[in-house]
């Protein structure tokens, strides 16, 4: 009987990853069953002919559903995955706002915070980027401006529970660290992944 | 009596930024009047006290509800603004289709072709910064690429009639000629571009 099976859905990534780590934990808080298939970047497998037919833009995550369908980008999985569910809210205003803390995180934040993290610790902080990952700090410093400002004052992203906005945002946040961000000075950031990490469904990143 | 003046949505931005752009095209389409008020970024007027208590990300555009609500990231306000109408559909797949071409636009789309077209347009091309801007072109290109072989196999982005999702891409994509890319091997972009500006509702970038 192979029914369950082929009906659980599939997530193509590495958990090491923020972009995709973001999408395993709320499959833990929505305890949705699935199959996490593991990718590796470096190893050239986001650029395969298979995976480019999920994905023409050759990143991971990817979202197969189980009649074979595929969903890239992190934020458009999360809000399909939470659609109906209290991670998305149901108030325009405040799926509205989801949204606006999820394009800053991808605008604002990974590209700065994400990216500095990879350059040292998924390539060891060779020389020739060290620049670029000098670079990438006033930026991210910036984008956790803007995050401990509105944490200040407002327990969560939008509203008084968690959301996919703060799934998104806690994804790379938390491990800033990896990118050479101080998160010392930042108390409302501090205070706000203490909440998250303390939820009875969050699930670690793994170390690696 | 004020009362239909104090009753009209805001938006805060510049026309000739595909980002704001972008807005003024749905307001169009949908008919929803609305005050323009013009923001010059390169005159610092995104950094005053009085904007970043809008925005204290500091970007443009910024919609305003005439209740004193503000929201940010050109995406998300093309989404409050589409909920309910053609442009963003309803069924739960087609809207995370809507997203994961949103979110492409902002993560590989954007950071390239308008970052490209900025340098070149709004700043002259300094010396200082032809390096970066010939880094843009690779990317851009990839971009063109991917939504090109999208392009040969379906009419607008999501399903069979114009979305945010056209949009958001619409914005930079016919303009991408200002930041050095050409657009003649695109076939089904230049198709698409076509479609996109014979719509009866269709409000032209301005020149500039």
């Amino acid at each position: 009987m192979h029914l369950t099976e082929e009906h659980r859905m599939r997530v193509y990534g590495d958990l090491l990853s923020g972009n995709c780590y973001k999408i395993k934990l709320l499959l833990e808080h929505l305890a949705i069953a699935h199959d996490w298939v593991p990718v590796d970047i470096l190893a050239g497998e986001t650029r395969t002919p298979t995976f480019l037919a999920m994905n023409p833009n050759g990143k991971i995550p990817v979202l197969e559903l189980p009649d074979q369908r595929w969903l890239a980008e992190s934020n458009a999985i999360l809000n399909y995955l939470a659609d109906g569910t209290p991670y998305l809210p149901a108030d325009r205003w405040a799926r509205a706002q989801v949204l606006q803390w999820q394009f800053f995180e991808q605008y604002s934040h990974e590209p700065y915070i994400a990216v500095a993290r990879f350059i040292a610790k998924y390539l060891g902080l060779p020389g020739e980027r060290r620049a670029e990952y000098e670079a990438k700090q006033a930026g991210g410093l910036r984008a956790l401006k803007v995050m401990d400002d509105h944490l200040a004052r407002s327990r969560f992203f939008v509203g008084d529970s968690m959301t996919i906005a703060d799934m998104a945002l806690f994804a790379y946040t938390h491990v800033a660290g990896e990118g050479g961000f101080d998160l010392a000075p930042f108390a409302g950031v501090r205070r706000w992944i203490g909440e998250i990490e303390q939820h009875p469904r969050h699930v670690p990143m793994p170390a690696g």
